[in-house]
């Protein structure tokens, strides 16, 4: 038997991912906001502390990724490309300030499962967010002036709306922290054998090759909708900042695990 | 009641369509083919004709949808963007030479309901195609030495794969006549009454805006898959030609119709 | 070139639908509402009127179907089973009373494209219903002191939710009348052309072999929820009544189609 | 932050589990098959063996699904309603055998994540399958003389078809032994850190409540489709036995795990 993840078979082919590197590249649509710290610090397991700054960040993200080991992701663009909805909360780690993900949502199970490998508490969602075109009225351009906008749904109810009015370039060293800023997530599989303890670490992603392209932004808006099967809209937003429509990239090579003690 | 399409309502704002002008906007990956004469014939209705062409294109479409009268397009993009998969044959009537699509499948309800207005004979599939990247290595760049991939899936079968390797640019007066061409439909809705014909028209839009972006094009492969519920891979494919992708826009103000005779 | 239906192909596979007769027969999970005679009449053409008892039934159905011409629909249930959600209010034609249908959603492309030869306004939704099973306790029996819950969501949003507690058999004899009420429907298509009328007739279907099961029943509940893309929750329900789960079957062999004057 | 599985949260509300014991019930379409011990044994880990019976089974399951500590899945069935689609092969573990289910897909994404919490390979996939009605010509009776199918793609392919023309009765002491027997399964979570090994373990579910209905069955027949994403169509049917309608139900109360050494 073969494989990087389940399902393990005879030749390898069959297993949902392969091996990193991971290599990404997407259209963020990124709009800041900011809530209390101790709505942030509520979403934040216990060695983990809310930070000074309560400034956070929504996100809808059209990607296509490719790995070195598999070529299915790009010469099958429906197991690489995909799109994901999340937001992104100042957080504290034994003195550093990292961007900590509560909640995620995503429309491709390739991507889910490397989600879960690394510690993005992933969901299953749909993601629509504006493209730019190139030629006519369909849809705006990526030029000053253009509006572009974000939806997220799971389990057939809305769960996020943004909205952001291009009027401006931005340079990249002016883009808000949390964008690209070094993430720990908390890697979790609970056991059903009370002998059994969980699987349970942080986990700090290892990336190459990070980078930006021209950044547009402006004014924008953001909503969070209720759900019973979320607490997304339990998030007071005390302030919608600017929004942001940018290319980004990485490569994901690996992640350094640390212990993680209990979640409460 | 108001609306323009079904179902109306108080308001008619439940409609599934308002009226034109609808634009569009989108980034086609389109690839050539022939078949015989006598196999497009085989896909005409009784009052069209095979040309002396034999040149046919098959598309996967990534478009955005605008209407003037219906900003939910633009604001909800799950409303207005979607992608589509067809094929287009040379045909002939009263003398004049159109593009004919005998099959499409599309990913949205709004984009379904407006080819039925117009007669593309849309049916539900997913579409996937390589998007174009800015940075890093997650996907192709809208360059030479790219390649971009397109797959369609319907009734949980595999239907068509195509692929592109660009490697020069083609000028816009040298794309394949069947990529552009006017296109002659057939509007047709069954009757459940013996007493009452079914709607038979065809129909030839009004395009205004017409445009294209710089065409990239190459080598390319073209598949068709079998299905019970579908006929595309009785197409004997006789060779495959270029590929290109190109960034297309256009609008459609209304539709011309015409007495259709019969179907076989 | 073959078929009953778009897409017409050299054999008449690649039709979506095959002609009738058709056969359905399904589980619902109906639940009794009241609104007031005007919202009623907003909901109905011209020459239709509402009448006097405003008894509305909001209905969540799982459906099996079938066609003496078309034996894929059983051989691939994913052509012949789907689920759908509906509103049927009464209304009164030339003297007579029928059910008719302002707003429904389906989940699946036959069932789409039949409704609309049939002149119900179908939309495309996510449809979710209990389902009784035969041991175990993952879901309700179909007994007294069981609840069967059904959900609709489209594009994204919630919709409709009904909750029904069976505490009794009830008679088919005291069904409420709008459950299996004949039903006038509306066949549209616009017109791109203004030199071109509208399709544009009602439609009373031509059924047989109507039956329905034991009815279970006992309160309910039912909410409509609020969407950009749609007016379902514009309908202000005065009163939930009762609900009930109950088998149903029918046979659709043909229609009568009337002249419908205007819309508004 | 409480929570029993990923996403935590304030509430715990997010999380997409809630702790066991979960209820299952559900109609299975199982359809035995025979391939060699050698593929048998290639679909097993290094510690688990083939058995001298190379009876397999496939099976297609419409389940419903209730956990104590969540009614949501009774109350919203769109979270706990779902269909799957798997093999289930006999493996020698310590001695004892065991069912071993080497590729199983699913529908929804909380039976997603309970999969993989006990170690089945679970997948997304698109399941149909016939379901029982109670009146008219829509679809198949539980009766002898009626035929049930069942589908499943992945990925947009098709990968397994079955098909069982319902003969007789079977008793449940003469059901299949792989379609109930205690399954062993693999929890595995890889690790991208180089000093952190991967979540390894062998798990054996503790169930209680274990039954089933009366069994229908008769001849079958199963075939399994190639896809680039998937190995199903290595493994060589060389017979197909009888196929199997039965409703069954089973509650999960927790697992025993062991350790497991190594994949290959």
């Amino acid at each position: 038997m073969k494989g990087w993840s389940l399902p393990f078979s005879p030749k390898g082919v069959a297993s949902t991912l392969t091996p990193p590197p991971w290599h990404y590249s997407g259209d963020l649509l990124a709009i800041e906001f900011e809530t209390t710290a101790d709505t942030i610090a509520s979403m934040l397991p216990c060695d983990l502390e809310a930070t000074e700054s309560t400034q956070c960040i929504a996100i809808f993200a059209d990607w296509s990724s490719a790995a070195d080991s598999d070529p299915r992701l790009i010469e099958d663009p429906r197991r690489g490309m995909y799109k994901e909805a999340f937001i992104v909360v100042p957080a504290r780690y034994r003195g550093d300030t990292y961007g900590r993900v509560p909640y995620i949502w995503v429309d491709n199970e390739v991507a889910h499962a490397r989600g879960h490998v690394q510690g993005f508490p992933k969901k299953l969602g749909e993601v629509f967010m504006s493209r730019p075109v190139a030629v006519g009225r369909g849809g705006p351009r990526r030029e000053v002036g253009n509006t572009f906008v974000g939806t997220l749904s799971a389990m057939g109810r809305q769960l996020m709306r943004g909205r952001v009015d291009l009027s401006e370039e931005t340079p990249i060293s002016e883009l808000p922290p949390m964008l690209l800023a070094p993430q720990i997530h908390t890697r979790y599989l609970p056991s059903l054998d009370p002998e059994s303890a969980p699987l349970h670490q942080h986990s700090i992603n290892v990336l190459t090759d990070v980078a930006a392209g021209t950044a547009l932004s402006g004014p924008a808006e953001l909503e969070f909708f209720d759900s019973e099967h979320e607490e997304l809209s339990d998030i007071g937003i005390t302030k919608v900042g600017k929004g942001y429509f940018v290319s980004v990239a990485m490569t994901v090579t690996g992640a350094k695990t640390l212990p993680a003690e209990r979640i409460a």
